[in-house]
């Protein structure tokens, strides 16, 4: 049983040192165990890929003082020997940084802000995310969505970013349900500023915020789209609301295709050139399209249990073969006609109209009067 | 060579004693052809299925009468024999049939108004169908779309209902360009009553109006759906722009795939009941999403062109690998920074920053200064 506060303050270094993803040293951390790991780079003690992904910091220990100022912040340090340590859908990276995906190495530990325990907030989760520059109707799908999803004990998994993101998360909390949102910048980062206080109550309320970016990390483009792997890992399946042409959420989304995972996309106007990305999504890259959050479910694939028949209202005369329904065209409301005249008009055999008219009575899709039969609406 | 006119006289007669789809009296004319079929059918010569398809209206011999109403009222009947009918597309009809595909007879002759050659008007033609309860939305894509394709020479099918195929009619015409209107009733039905202009305005301008219903054959639910065959057979490809979760395009659509056409459907809000039966068509009926027009064109493959580049605006980073990436992240624009400070921030060894920041600076991405090095957003 290894000490876990040497493994952990190990793991806090080697997050400041290599920057994410950095798969040679996942590996080498991997192969060596942690406090080996940690202590041979900062040492010098490696070579190739390795040396490359930690020369630049490795001389940067603050793995001690970002612990202390993280307990100071309320923040923790999950690491994979922590037994709430999401190791079942994280596994997902392994597999694909193996099969020579790029860029989708596990992360070495995460720092969190909440009181959920990981791998619960994980369990069957559903990843909402889309464009900052969304639409009214985006924001509306994102929060509608999020909070059906939540109410039925779905975690939300987004990204906090204005627009599509924030929707989705303020739509789980105002279902009381479990929000997570994975930062591309350190938890005390105060980013994005207009959402300083959304975090603060997903944090407060039973859900979590969650970085691999030790505290006073700033926030870059390239974090972003570094971060986009764990959304996409640690989710069932990935959600595209409205994504332009160019939009991170397509990032997501491919990541998401490539980690084996669901991705799913919502249609919108076609003349919304914030819906474009998600059309090509559907289009081009196999994504499938989901209009509500019961087509998002059957999916995912969350309740295992067959799809609900969909409720189609039915016409009485939906039932009927192409012959009866002739001879129900050829009837008419007020006046009596005869079954040869219905036939005439129907093109149907008499002796045919004739076997028709009782089976049409019978479902009170015709009646008998003086003068031969009239049409009724059904029931 | 057969008596053009004896020929026409019995297909008349024999359209108007087989209500369509009539199988077994299409084939019947096939094998003993027209003038001898007809004649059979008269006199009750004909047993089994033929006589069941026949037998209602074998007396109602007006085919005279309908060729001189059809004079009368500017029709002329189209038949197999003549030199503009639509064999090509039509076979698509035969083929389905004899694969067992129920209701998808081809049509004995047709009626027809309008002087355009009707070989021309199906080359190459796309349908455009959808809800008559249609949304100012699905208006306006039909609209534009039928424009669209009508200015490149690609004839718009329809069936003149109200909602998504006028505006589909009416943009091709807007556009001087061929509109064909399949009716599920005869030419002089008058219907829809409030299209009445728009349908001669078809005929007028080098469209079509297409029924094969005899004159005076009042519209009905079921010959819709017969109708809604010819749509599908006689173009390239249909495109659903909306449709309920119960409407008649959606009905076309299936015809269309299982004449093996192209099946297209526009997406829409998901929050729009309009949009249900194209969502229902792209997610579980293997339909194409076309949200543009030149996505119509590339699936009927049209042009026969290789798919045009589509364009997308790029930022000067996107060229970046990631290295390079997080390398101009840590660029301040303002402010210099050495390559050690660059080498902290990024993560990327220093020695590999030392060779990225020239290239960065060859395009136009960083630019050396007293104290290192700033960033500059590109061309």
């Amino acid at each position: 049983m290894p000490d876990l506060t040497a493994v952990r303050l190990a793991r806090a270094y080697l997050l400041r040192v290599a920057e994410p993803p950095a798969p040679a040293v996942a590996d080498f951390v991997t192969r060596r165990g942690p406090l080996e790991a940690a202590k041979a780079i900062r040492a010098g003690e490696c070579s190739g890929r390795v040396r490359d992904e930690t020369e630049a910091r490795r001389d940067l220990d603050l793995a001690q003082r970002d612990l202390d100022e993280g307990e100071r912040l309320g923040m923790r340090l999950l690491i994979p020997e922590d037994d709430d340590w999401p190791g079942w859908p994280l596994l997902s990276l392994e597999l694909a940084a193996s099969r020579g995906v790029q860029g989708v190495a596990p992360p070495l530990a995460l720092w969190v802000r909440g009181s959920a325990r990981f791998d619960d907030a994980t369990a069957q989760a559903v990843a909402i995310v889309g464009s900052r520059a969304a639409t009214g109707y985006g924001e509306h799908v994102a929060g509608d969505f999020a909070n059906s999803l939540a109410r039925q004990g779905v975690p939300v998994f987004s990204g906090a970013a204005y627009g599509i993101d924030g929707a989705a998360h303020r739509g789980a909390l105002a279902a009381r349900g479990t929000t997570v949102a994975l930062l591309g910048c350190g938890l005390d980062a105060g980013y994005p500023a207009g959402h300083v206080v959304l975090l603060d109550k997903i944090a407060e309320t039973g859900g979590l915020v969650v970085s691999e970016y030790p505290p006073g990390t700033p926030p870059a483009r390239h974090r972003f789209l570094v971060r986009n792997r764990l959304i996409a890992a640690l989710s069932e399946g990935t959600v595209v609301v409205e994504a332009g042409r160019r939009s991170g959420a397509r990032n997501t989304a491919t990541t998401a295709g490539a980690l084996g995972k669901v991705v799913m996309a919502v249609p919108g106007p076609v003349t919304s050139a914030m819906s474009i990305g998600c059309h090509e999504l559907l289009r081009d890259a196999g994504a499938t399209l989901v209009a509500s959050v019961e087509d998002v479910i059957e999916t995912v694939g969350r309740l295992g249990t067959p799809r609900p028949e969909r409720v189609r209202s039915q016409r009485p005369t939906d039932v009927l073969g192409p012959d009866a329904l002739r001879v129900h065209d050829a009837l008419h409301r007020r006046e009596g006609k005869s079954a040869e005249q219905i036939a005439a008009e129907s093109g149907v055999p008499v002796t045919r109209v004739r076997g028709l008219l009782p089976a049409l009575e019978l479902d009170d899709l015709a009646v008998r009067c003086d003068s031969g039969w009239r049409g009724k609406a059904g029931r």
